[in-house]
């Protein structure tokens, strides 16, 4: 077993029998998006073309990497796992699953060997022959009356689910957000039932569930810094208005 | 609060002066392939278009059903959830989320009242006073070298990861809270804004970013229309007082 290689780049997109040229470029360009580079292409009608190039926008580099083979079984030749993309349930064929739980099974095998997720044909998808060559199937469990996602657009799907899955074990996006110290918060409140009280908002002898209310609101808010700052700067300048107008 | 409705009948595609018609198309093509319905134009530069027909497939009674306006505030009117999609990390912008985490967070508020998902300019995205208008981002994770995702790829994605969040069986997905309408949000700080001029705490001439702070900050909280009423109730007490005590 190699050191840890991106598992990625282990995966390798066959598109077979394409007819739309656009839809290879699009392939590409979905891909790129998600880190993946390896494109293998099973007699596609027509290679390289114009509308194949213009739709990859900028991941002609995958146009000009990808392999075109005149045998599907060759294209898979050294993949230790095929899972085959359906575009609907098919019998007689094998597992069948979603795009989590295939991606889950191509990630574990990429981490070693090579991986292909096989694409048919935009009309029929993929040939009884070749079915039997997949590992697994995966559906993307799309609208049952209306199931019919473009090439491209599964490749996309799919390649997502890939790269989501990935770095799903890593920390998610996070932001720089840091919420002020607790205390600060504490000040902020004693701060706004002051102002609300000398505002007649507030009913000392009937206080309601105002307050509650309103931390409830900025708790969910989680202000910053910052943020704490310029609220208590707005109390203070409504104090200020209201004592510099007394008669 | 109505009866469980199919919480993707109450998720609005929102596509901001799309520039290409074929990305409508393939955007209400992407849509329909995960069930949702709602398509929202906001000055596209070409529609109806044949092109547009062309890519969408199938899926062309979404196309007839899409509502195009001209401005940008109204089509997100009575949502109570707007996520902004970004293609790239922001500054001073809300809260930034992948996907699965913004999903949740849509399909809970669409549970109940209407969420908009938007979708910038293919060239420049959002503009700052539309980011302005949203309760958070989401970024999908792409390959940080080529994250030019087409945008009927992003719908794609999206739309993808919405059905799949659905179907993973969220029995979670519960919650009070159902945010105030955008227009409410609208008139809250227009009300705002116009105390703080009062007030003297913003200045006309170096106003800075204290509005686009203060919406960033509310916009977290997203409160809901009793909390607005509370906000607007301070406001107006604000005013009185100052009112009341001129000499």
């Amino acid at each position: 077993m190699k050191p840890s290689k991106n598992p990625l780049e282990n995966i390798r997109i066959v598109l077979v029998e394409t007819t739309h040229p656009g839809n290879i470029g699009a392939s590409a360009r979905a891909m790129k998006t998600m880190g993946l580079s390896q494109l293998a292409l099973v007699k596609p009608l027509r290679f390289p073309n114009m509308e194949a190039t213009a739709m990859a926008s900028g991941a002609d580099d995958i146009l000009h990497q990808a392999t075109v083979y005149s045998d599907f079984n060759t294209a898979l030749a050294e993949c230790s796992l095929v899972v085959g993309a359906s575009a609907r349930p098919r019998y007689l064929s094998c597992p069948e699953l979603d795009p989590q739980a295939a991606v889950e099974q191509m990630l574990a095998v990429a981490q070693s060997a090579p991986v292909a997720l096989v694409l048919g044909r935009e009309s029929s998808g993929l040939s009884n022959a070749e079915l039997d060559r997949c590992h697994l199937m995966v559906r993307i469990p799309a609208n049952a009356d209306y199931s019919s996602l473009n090439l491209a657009a599964a490749v996309q799907v799919l390649c997502y689910q890939l790269r989501m899955s990935l770095l799903a074990d890593k920390s998610a996006l996070q932001t720089a957000h840091t919420p002020a110290p607790s205390s600060d918060m504490a000040h902020f409140y004693q701060h706004l039932e002051q102002v609300l009280l000398e505002l007649g908002f507030l009913n000392p002898a009937n206080p309601r569930q105002l307050m509650r209310r309103l931390k409830r609101l900025f708790n969910r808010a989680q202000p910053d810094q910052n943020e704490v700052n310029i609220l208590r700067g707005i109390l203070s300048a409504v104090q200020k208005k209201s004592l510099s107008n007394k008669p």
